[in-house]
Protein backbone atom coordinates (compact mmCIF):
# COMPACT_ATOMS: atom_id res chain seq x y z
CA UNK A 1 0.00 0.00 0.00
CA UNK A 2 1.87 3.03 -1.27
CA UNK A 3 -0.17 5.52 0.43
CA UNK A 4 1.21 5.85 3.85
CA UNK A 5 0.66 8.23 6.52
CA UNK A 6 4.18 7.89 7.91
CA UNK A 7 6.04 7.62 4.87
CA UNK A 8 9.67 9.36 4.31
CA UNK A 9 8.43 10.58 0.77
CA UNK A 10 5.85 13.51 0.39
CA UNK A 11 3.89 14.76 -2.05
CA UNK A 12 1.45 17.54 -2.19
CA UNK A 13 -2.12 17.68 -3.51
CA UNK A 14 -5.08 19.40 -3.70
CA UNK A 15 -7.49 18.70 -1.10
CA UNK A 16 -10.56 19.09 -3.72
CA UNK A 17 -10.91 20.61 -7.11
CA UNK A 18 -14.06 21.27 -9.39
CA UNK A 19 -15.34 18.57 -11.66
CA UNK A 20 -13.16 19.14 -14.89
CA UNK A 21 -9.84 19.05 -13.18
CA UNK A 22 -10.83 15.56 -10.91
CA UNK A 23 -8.26 12.99 -12.00
CA UNK A 24 -6.36 15.14 -13.52
CA UNK A 25 -4.14 17.08 -11.35
CA UNK A 26 -0.28 16.51 -12.03
CA UNK A 27 0.13 14.78 -8.16
CA UNK A 28 -1.77 11.52 -9.80
CA UNK A 29 1.60 11.58 -12.16
CA UNK A 30 3.78 10.88 -9.30
CA UNK A 31 0.85 8.77 -6.88
CA UNK A 32 1.01 6.38 -10.34
CA UNK A 33 4.78 6.19 -10.77
CA UNK A 34 5.10 5.18 -6.91
CA UNK A 35 2.09 2.45 -7.30
CA UNK A 36 4.52 1.20 -10.16
CA UNK A 37 7.37 0.39 -8.18
CA UNK A 38 5.34 -0.26 -4.85
CA UNK A 39 6.99 2.84 -3.21
CA UNK A 40 5.25 4.51 -0.03
CA UNK A 41 4.36 8.26 0.26
CA UNK A 42 2.23 10.55 1.98
CA UNK A 43 0.62 13.58 1.05
CA UNK A 44 0.26 16.58 1.75
CA UNK A 45 -2.59 18.83 1.20
CA UNK A 46 -3.17 22.41 -0.05
CA UNK A 47 -6.47 24.42 -0.54
CA UNK A 48 -6.69 24.89 -4.31
CA UNK A 49 -9.26 27.42 -3.98
CA UNK A 50 -7.23 29.80 -2.23
CA UNK A 51 -4.04 31.68 -2.84
CA UNK A 52 -1.10 29.59 -2.10
CA UNK A 53 0.75 30.15 1.26
CA UNK A 54 3.68 32.57 0.87
CA UNK A 55 5.99 29.87 2.06
CA UNK A 56 5.09 27.40 -0.44
CA UNK A 57 6.83 29.32 -3.11
CA UNK A 58 10.25 28.23 -1.54
CA UNK A 59 9.03 24.89 -1.78
CA UNK A 60 7.12 25.01 -5.51
CA UNK A 61 8.48 28.53 -7.45
CA UNK A 62 5.19 28.59 -9.53
CA UNK A 63 2.34 27.53 -6.19
CA UNK A 64 1.78 24.73 -8.33
CA UNK A 65 1.37 20.87 -7.25
CA UNK A 66 3.24 18.53 -6.87
CA UNK A 67 6.12 19.30 -4.51
CA UNK A 68 8.23 16.10 -4.10
CA UNK A 69 10.45 15.18 -1.24
CA UNK A 70 12.13 12.08 0.00
CA UNK A 71 15.36 11.64 2.27
CA UNK A 72 17.67 12.61 -1.20
CA UNK A 73 15.90 15.55 -2.84
CA UNK A 74 13.63 18.20 -3.04
CA UNK A 75 12.27 18.45 -6.19
CA UNK A 76 9.54 20.55 -8.73
CA UNK A 77 8.06 19.42 -12.02
CA UNK A 78 6.45 16.44 -12.51
CA UNK A 79 8.57 15.83 -15.12
CA UNK A 80 12.06 15.99 -13.17
CA UNK A 81 9.86 13.79 -10.41
CA UNK A 82 9.75 10.92 -12.80
CA UNK A 83 13.16 10.90 -13.82
CA UNK A 84 14.32 11.10 -10.09
CA UNK A 85 12.08 7.78 -9.61
CA UNK A 86 13.07 6.40 -12.93
CA UNK A 87 16.77 6.64 -11.97
CA UNK A 88 15.95 4.71 -8.54
CA UNK A 89 13.86 2.05 -10.35
CA UNK A 90 14.59 0.12 -13.54
CA UNK A 91 10.76 -1.05 -13.77
CA UNK A 92 10.43 2.92 -14.93
CA UNK A 93 13.32 3.77 -16.73
CA UNK A 94 16.12 1.42 -18.16
CA UNK A 95 19.84 1.38 -16.59
CA UNK A 96 21.38 1.46 -20.11
CA UNK A 97 22.06 4.75 -21.27
CA UNK A 98 20.62 4.78 -24.84
CA UNK A 99 17.80 3.71 -23.74
CA UNK A 100 17.37 6.01 -21.15
CA UNK A 101 17.77 8.88 -22.33
CA UNK A 102 15.01 8.06 -25.23
CA UNK A 103 12.79 7.66 -22.50
CA UNK A 104 13.73 10.90 -21.14
CA UNK A 105 13.42 12.39 -24.82
CA UNK A 106 9.75 10.95 -25.39
CA UNK A 107 9.19 12.60 -21.67
CA UNK A 108 10.21 15.95 -22.45
CA UNK A 109 8.32 16.13 -25.76
CA UNK A 110 5.13 14.73 -23.78
CA UNK A 111 5.49 18.15 -21.99
CA UNK A 112 7.22 20.46 -24.67
CA UNK A 113 6.01 19.71 -27.96
CA UNK A 114 2.71 18.12 -27.05
CA UNK A 115 1.22 19.38 -23.80
CA UNK A 116 1.62 23.45 -24.89
CA UNK A 117 -0.52 22.97 -28.02
CA UNK A 118 -2.93 20.90 -25.53
CA UNK A 119 -2.84 23.41 -22.87
CA UNK A 120 -3.57 26.18 -25.38
CA UNK A 121 -6.54 24.56 -26.58
CA UNK A 122 -7.61 24.01 -23.32
CA UNK A 123 -6.84 27.87 -22.35
CA UNK A 124 -9.25 28.75 -25.08
CA UNK A 125 -12.01 26.51 -23.87
CA UNK A 126 -11.51 26.55 -19.80
CA UNK A 127 -9.94 29.77 -18.64
CA UNK A 128 -10.08 32.75 -21.35
CA UNK A 129 -12.77 35.23 -20.43
CA UNK A 130 -13.54 36.91 -23.85
CA UNK A 131 -15.15 33.20 -24.85
CA UNK A 132 -16.59 34.96 -28.72
CA UNK A 133 -12.95 35.52 -29.62
CA UNK A 134 -11.51 32.07 -27.89
CA UNK A 135 -13.61 30.68 -29.84
CA UNK A 136 -12.95 32.10 -33.52
CA UNK A 137 -9.03 31.23 -32.84
CA UNK A 138 -10.16 27.75 -31.48
CA UNK A 139 -10.06 26.03 -35.31
CA UNK A 140 -6.22 26.97 -35.84
CA UNK A 141 -5.34 25.77 -32.46
CA UNK A 142 -6.66 22.35 -32.82
CA UNK A 143 -5.25 22.27 -36.27
CA UNK A 144 -2.02 22.44 -34.88
CA UNK A 145 -2.97 20.11 -32.09
CA UNK A 146 -4.43 17.70 -34.87
CA UNK A 147 -0.48 18.24 -36.51
CA UNK A 148 0.78 16.86 -33.45
CA UNK A 149 -1.39 14.23 -32.66
CA UNK A 150 -0.79 13.09 -36.33
CA UNK A 151 3.26 12.83 -35.78
CA UNK A 152 2.98 11.02 -32.59
CA UNK A 153 0.54 8.74 -33.78
CA UNK A 154 2.66 8.00 -36.58
CA UNK A 155 5.47 7.31 -34.30
CA UNK A 156 3.56 5.15 -32.17
CA UNK A 157 2.33 2.94 -35.03
CA UNK A 158 1.18 -0.58 -33.23
CA UNK A 159 3.32 -0.50 -30.77
CA UNK A 160 1.68 -0.94 -27.30
CA UNK A 161 4.73 1.72 -25.73
CA UNK A 162 6.59 4.25 -26.84
CA UNK A 163 10.32 2.22 -27.16
CA UNK A 164 9.24 -0.99 -26.50
CA UNK A 165 8.63 -1.46 -23.16
CA UNK A 166 6.43 0.64 -20.31
CA UNK A 167 8.84 3.49 -19.14
CA UNK A 168 7.90 7.26 -17.83
CA UNK A 169 7.16 8.18 -20.87
CA UNK A 170 4.42 6.58 -21.39
CA UNK A 171 3.02 7.35 -18.03
CA UNK A 172 3.88 11.24 -18.98
CA UNK A 173 2.61 10.88 -22.36
CA UNK A 174 -0.29 9.39 -21.16
CA UNK A 175 -1.30 11.56 -18.17
CA UNK A 176 -0.82 14.83 -20.59
CA UNK A 177 -3.00 12.83 -23.86
CA UNK A 178 -5.68 12.32 -20.98
CA UNK A 179 -6.56 15.84 -20.43
CA UNK A 180 -7.92 15.82 -24.07
CA UNK A 181 -10.55 13.58 -23.16
CA UNK A 182 -13.89 13.67 -24.10
CA UNK A 183 -12.76 15.81 -27.29
CA UNK A 184 -12.84 14.64 -30.86
CA UNK A 185 -9.21 16.40 -31.76
CA UNK A 186 -7.64 12.86 -30.31
CA UNK A 187 -10.59 10.30 -31.59
CA UNK A 188 -9.75 10.46 -35.05
CA UNK A 189 -6.24 8.35 -33.98
CA UNK A 190 -7.32 5.34 -32.96
CA UNK A 191 -3.86 3.79 -31.83
CA UNK A 192 -3.87 6.71 -29.43
CA UNK A 193 -6.91 6.28 -28.15
CA UNK A 194 -5.92 2.74 -27.63
CA UNK A 195 -2.60 3.90 -25.95
CA UNK A 196 -4.10 5.63 -23.56
CA UNK A 197 -6.58 3.02 -22.25
CA UNK A 198 -3.97 0.27 -22.09
CA UNK A 199 -1.81 2.83 -19.50
CA UNK A 200 -5.23 3.73 -17.83
CA UNK A 201 -6.03 -0.23 -17.52
CA UNK A 202 -2.55 -1.05 -14.99
CA UNK A 203 -3.51 -1.64 -11.68
CA UNK A 204 -1.11 1.22 -10.85
CA UNK A 205 -2.76 4.09 -12.16
CA UNK A 206 -5.99 2.88 -11.26
CA UNK A 207 -4.93 2.55 -7.49
CA UNK A 208 -3.43 6.53 -7.92
CA UNK A 209 -6.97 7.50 -9.61
CA UNK A 210 -8.34 5.67 -7.07
CA UNK A 211 -6.61 7.61 -4.40
CA UNK A 212 -7.32 11.18 -5.84
CA UNK A 213 -10.48 10.83 -6.30
CA UNK A 214 -11.00 9.64 -3.00
CA UNK A 215 -9.41 12.45 -1.38
CA UNK A 216 -11.42 14.77 -3.12
CA UNK A 217 -14.66 13.14 -1.90
CA UNK A 218 -13.77 13.36 1.43
CA UNK A 219 -12.89 16.79 1.42
CA UNK A 220 -16.14 17.98 -1.06
CA UNK A 221 -17.25 21.55 0.09
CA UNK A 222 -20.27 22.32 1.53
CA UNK A 223 -22.92 23.31 -1.45
CA UNK A 224 -23.29 27.23 -1.37
CA UNK A 225 -27.21 27.95 0.26
CA UNK A 226 -29.38 28.86 -2.52
CA UNK B 1 36.50 25.17 -32.39
CA UNK B 2 33.77 23.05 -31.63
CA UNK B 3 32.15 23.41 -35.57
CA UNK B 4 33.98 20.85 -37.38
CA UNK B 5 32.81 19.09 -40.55
CA UNK B 6 34.30 15.47 -39.70
CA UNK B 7 32.97 15.45 -35.82
CA UNK B 8 31.07 12.21 -34.79
CA UNK B 9 28.63 14.34 -33.04
CA UNK B 10 25.78 15.75 -35.18
CA UNK B 11 22.74 17.98 -35.04
CA UNK B 12 20.58 19.30 -37.42
CA UNK B 13 19.59 22.92 -38.34
CA UNK B 14 17.92 24.92 -40.74
CA UNK B 15 19.76 26.82 -44.06
CA UNK B 16 17.59 29.90 -43.65
CA UNK B 17 14.86 31.38 -41.26
CA UNK B 18 13.41 34.69 -41.58
CA UNK B 19 15.05 37.92 -39.75
CA UNK B 20 12.09 37.49 -36.86
CA UNK B 21 13.23 33.52 -35.66
CA UNK B 22 17.12 34.57 -36.64
CA UNK B 23 19.44 34.19 -33.45
CA UNK B 24 15.84 31.38 -31.76
CA UNK B 25 16.43 28.57 -33.39
CA UNK B 26 16.79 25.48 -30.97
CA UNK B 27 20.03 24.23 -32.42
CA UNK B 28 21.09 27.45 -30.90
CA UNK B 29 20.69 25.59 -27.19
CA UNK B 30 23.11 22.56 -28.17
CA UNK B 31 24.98 24.79 -30.06
CA UNK B 32 25.91 26.75 -26.71
CA UNK B 33 26.17 23.74 -24.47
CA UNK B 34 29.00 22.31 -26.70
CA UNK B 35 30.68 25.64 -26.24
CA UNK B 36 30.45 25.57 -23.44
CA UNK B 37 32.22 21.79 -22.85
CA UNK B 38 34.48 22.64 -26.63
CA UNK B 39 33.16 19.21 -27.70
CA UNK B 40 33.15 19.22 -31.54
CA UNK B 41 30.11 18.72 -33.59
CA UNK B 42 29.15 19.13 -37.41
CA UNK B 43 25.63 20.14 -38.67
CA UNK B 44 23.09 18.66 -41.30
CA UNK B 45 20.91 21.45 -42.76
CA UNK B 46 17.62 21.24 -43.41
CA UNK B 47 15.38 23.47 -45.46
CA UNK B 48 12.90 25.35 -42.99
CA UNK B 49 11.11 26.41 -45.72
CA UNK B 50 9.86 23.48 -47.40
CA UNK B 51 8.04 20.55 -45.64
CA UNK B 52 10.30 18.41 -43.99
CA UNK B 53 11.69 15.22 -45.97
CA UNK B 54 9.23 11.84 -44.96
CA UNK B 55 12.46 10.17 -43.59
CA UNK B 56 13.16 12.80 -41.39
CA UNK B 57 10.10 11.80 -38.72
CA UNK B 58 11.76 8.68 -37.93
CA UNK B 59 14.36 10.76 -36.47
CA UNK B 60 12.48 13.01 -35.12
CA UNK B 61 9.09 12.35 -34.70
CA UNK B 62 7.57 16.25 -34.86
CA UNK B 63 10.09 17.08 -38.20
CA UNK B 64 11.66 20.00 -35.99
CA UNK B 65 15.39 20.64 -35.35
CA UNK B 66 17.75 19.66 -33.30
CA UNK B 67 17.96 16.31 -34.01
CA UNK B 68 21.09 15.24 -32.54
CA UNK B 69 22.99 11.88 -32.91
CA UNK B 70 26.67 11.20 -31.54
CA UNK B 71 28.68 7.53 -30.68
CA UNK B 72 26.12 6.87 -28.47
CA UNK B 73 22.66 7.83 -28.49
CA UNK B 74 20.00 9.53 -31.27
CA UNK B 75 18.11 12.00 -29.56
CA UNK B 76 15.42 14.61 -30.03
CA UNK B 77 14.02 17.55 -27.48
CA UNK B 78 16.50 19.79 -26.76
CA UNK B 79 15.71 19.59 -23.23
CA UNK B 80 16.79 15.81 -23.12
CA UNK B 81 19.84 15.99 -24.91
CA UNK B 82 21.56 19.09 -22.75
CA UNK B 83 20.54 16.68 -20.08
CA UNK B 84 22.64 13.81 -21.84
CA UNK B 85 25.68 16.19 -22.39
CA UNK B 86 25.24 17.41 -18.96
CA UNK B 87 25.61 13.53 -17.42
CA UNK B 88 28.89 13.57 -19.33
CA UNK B 89 30.60 17.12 -18.21
CA UNK B 90 30.55 18.39 -14.76
CA UNK B 91 30.53 21.85 -16.04
CA UNK B 92 27.46 21.45 -17.73
CA UNK B 93 25.46 19.65 -14.69
CA UNK B 94 26.38 18.61 -11.16
CA UNK B 95 27.55 14.89 -10.58
CA UNK B 96 26.10 14.89 -7.32
CA UNK B 97 22.04 13.42 -7.02
CA UNK B 98 20.56 15.99 -5.53
CA UNK B 99 22.24 19.34 -7.04
CA UNK B 100 21.63 17.44 -10.52
CA UNK B 101 18.35 16.83 -9.95
CA UNK B 102 17.38 20.68 -8.72
CA UNK B 103 19.37 21.63 -11.89
CA UNK B 104 16.87 18.98 -14.60
CA UNK B 105 13.73 20.45 -12.55
CA UNK B 106 14.62 23.99 -13.79
CA UNK B 107 15.21 22.77 -16.72
CA UNK B 108 11.92 21.15 -16.95
CA UNK B 109 10.06 24.50 -15.33
CA UNK B 110 11.79 26.56 -18.17
CA UNK B 111 10.16 24.09 -20.90
CA UNK B 112 6.68 22.82 -19.08
CA UNK B 113 5.99 26.16 -16.71
CA UNK B 114 7.12 29.15 -18.84
CA UNK B 115 7.84 28.04 -22.23
CA UNK B 116 4.20 26.71 -22.92
CA UNK B 117 2.70 30.28 -21.43
CA UNK B 118 5.00 32.16 -24.00
CA UNK B 119 4.72 30.32 -26.76
CA UNK B 120 0.84 30.72 -26.07
CA UNK B 121 1.78 34.71 -26.51
CA UNK B 122 4.02 34.36 -29.09
CA UNK B 123 1.30 32.00 -31.18
CA UNK B 124 -0.87 35.18 -31.52
CA UNK B 125 1.22 37.70 -32.34
CA UNK B 126 3.07 35.89 -34.92
CA UNK B 127 1.15 32.50 -36.07
CA UNK B 128 -2.28 32.76 -35.71
CA UNK B 129 -4.24 34.46 -38.49
CA UNK B 130 -7.40 35.88 -37.16
CA UNK B 131 -5.08 38.77 -35.80
CA UNK B 132 -7.99 40.69 -34.53
CA UNK B 133 -9.61 37.53 -32.06
CA UNK B 134 -5.74 37.56 -31.16
CA UNK B 135 -5.52 40.85 -30.06
CA UNK B 136 -8.69 40.73 -28.08
CA UNK B 137 -7.53 37.62 -25.91
CA UNK B 138 -3.77 39.16 -25.37
CA UNK B 139 -3.97 40.83 -22.75
CA UNK B 140 -5.47 37.64 -21.09
CA UNK B 141 -2.07 35.86 -21.82
CA UNK B 142 0.17 38.76 -21.07
CA UNK B 143 -1.07 38.48 -17.75
CA UNK B 144 -0.82 34.98 -17.21
CA UNK B 145 2.68 35.28 -18.51
CA UNK B 146 3.77 38.30 -16.17
CA UNK B 147 2.38 35.84 -12.53
CA UNK B 148 4.97 32.76 -14.38
CA UNK B 149 7.81 35.43 -14.65
CA UNK B 150 7.19 36.95 -11.29
CA UNK B 151 7.68 34.11 -9.94
CA UNK B 152 10.75 32.91 -11.71
CA UNK B 153 11.78 36.61 -10.74
CA UNK B 154 11.42 36.30 -7.09
CA UNK B 155 12.65 32.57 -7.05
CA UNK B 156 16.02 34.34 -8.79
CA UNK B 157 16.63 37.03 -6.38
CA UNK B 158 19.65 38.20 -6.62
CA UNK B 159 21.38 35.49 -7.67
CA UNK B 160 23.27 34.97 -10.75
CA UNK B 161 22.50 31.62 -11.59
CA UNK B 162 18.91 28.96 -10.90
CA UNK B 163 21.17 26.60 -8.15
CA UNK B 164 24.23 29.00 -7.47
CA UNK B 165 26.16 28.02 -10.44
CA UNK B 166 25.81 27.79 -14.21
CA UNK B 167 24.08 24.85 -15.49
CA UNK B 168 21.94 23.62 -18.14
CA UNK B 169 18.88 24.81 -16.01
CA UNK B 170 20.14 28.31 -16.79
CA UNK B 171 20.97 28.16 -20.32
CA UNK B 172 17.82 26.82 -21.10
CA UNK B 173 15.78 29.04 -19.22
CA UNK B 174 18.16 31.96 -21.06
CA UNK B 175 17.14 30.43 -24.38
CA UNK B 176 13.46 30.37 -23.41
CA UNK B 177 13.20 34.28 -22.22
CA UNK B 178 15.21 35.48 -24.80
CA UNK B 179 12.21 34.35 -27.31
CA UNK B 180 10.77 37.85 -25.30
CA UNK B 181 13.22 40.24 -26.65
CA UNK B 182 11.40 43.32 -27.25
CA UNK B 183 8.59 42.36 -25.54
CA UNK B 184 7.32 44.67 -22.45
CA UNK B 185 6.17 41.74 -20.10
CA UNK B 186 9.69 40.90 -19.62
CA UNK B 187 10.83 44.18 -19.04
CA UNK B 188 9.34 44.41 -15.95
CA UNK B 189 11.45 42.09 -13.79
CA UNK B 190 15.22 43.74 -14.04
CA UNK B 191 16.61 40.86 -12.64
CA UNK B 192 15.24 38.86 -15.11
CA UNK B 193 16.88 41.28 -17.91
CA UNK B 194 19.79 41.13 -16.13
CA UNK B 195 20.06 37.72 -15.93
CA UNK B 196 19.35 37.19 -19.58
CA UNK B 197 22.30 39.12 -20.45
CA UNK B 198 24.82 37.77 -18.17
CA UNK B 199 24.03 34.30 -20.12
CA UNK B 200 24.32 36.32 -23.42
CA UNK B 201 27.48 37.46 -22.48
CA UNK B 202 28.91 34.28 -22.29
CA UNK B 203 31.90 33.37 -24.66
CA UNK B 204 29.95 30.26 -25.32
CA UNK B 205 26.60 32.33 -26.18
CA UNK B 206 28.17 34.15 -28.04
CA UNK B 207 30.44 31.91 -30.51
CA UNK B 208 27.29 29.21 -30.75
CA UNK B 209 25.18 32.39 -31.55
CA UNK B 210 27.76 34.01 -34.38
CA UNK B 211 27.51 30.15 -35.83
CA UNK B 212 24.12 29.95 -36.18
CA UNK B 213 23.97 34.03 -37.96
CA UNK B 214 26.56 32.98 -40.19
CA UNK B 215 24.18 29.95 -41.53
CA UNK B 216 21.50 32.06 -42.42
CA UNK B 217 24.08 34.96 -43.82
CA UNK B 218 25.80 32.16 -46.72
CA UNK B 219 22.51 30.70 -47.37
CA UNK B 220 20.01 33.92 -47.53
CA UNK B 221 17.51 32.99 -50.65
CA UNK B 222 17.69 35.85 -53.48
CA UNK B 223 14.59 38.61 -53.07
CA UNK B 224 11.90 37.29 -55.06
CA UNK B 225 11.82 39.93 -58.45
CA UNK B 226 9.61 42.85 -58.07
Amino acid sequence: MPLKSDAPTEITAFRWVPDFAQGLVRDLRLRWAMEEIGRDYRVRLLNALKPRPEEYFHEQPFGQVPFYKDDEVELFESGAILIHLGLQDERLLPTDHAPRMRAIAWTIAALNSIEPVLLMLISLDVFIKDKEAAKRIRPEVVERLAGRLKNLSEALGDRDWLEGRFTIADLMMIAVLRQLRGKSTIAQFPNLMAYVERGEARPAFRQALADQLQTFKENEPEPEPA
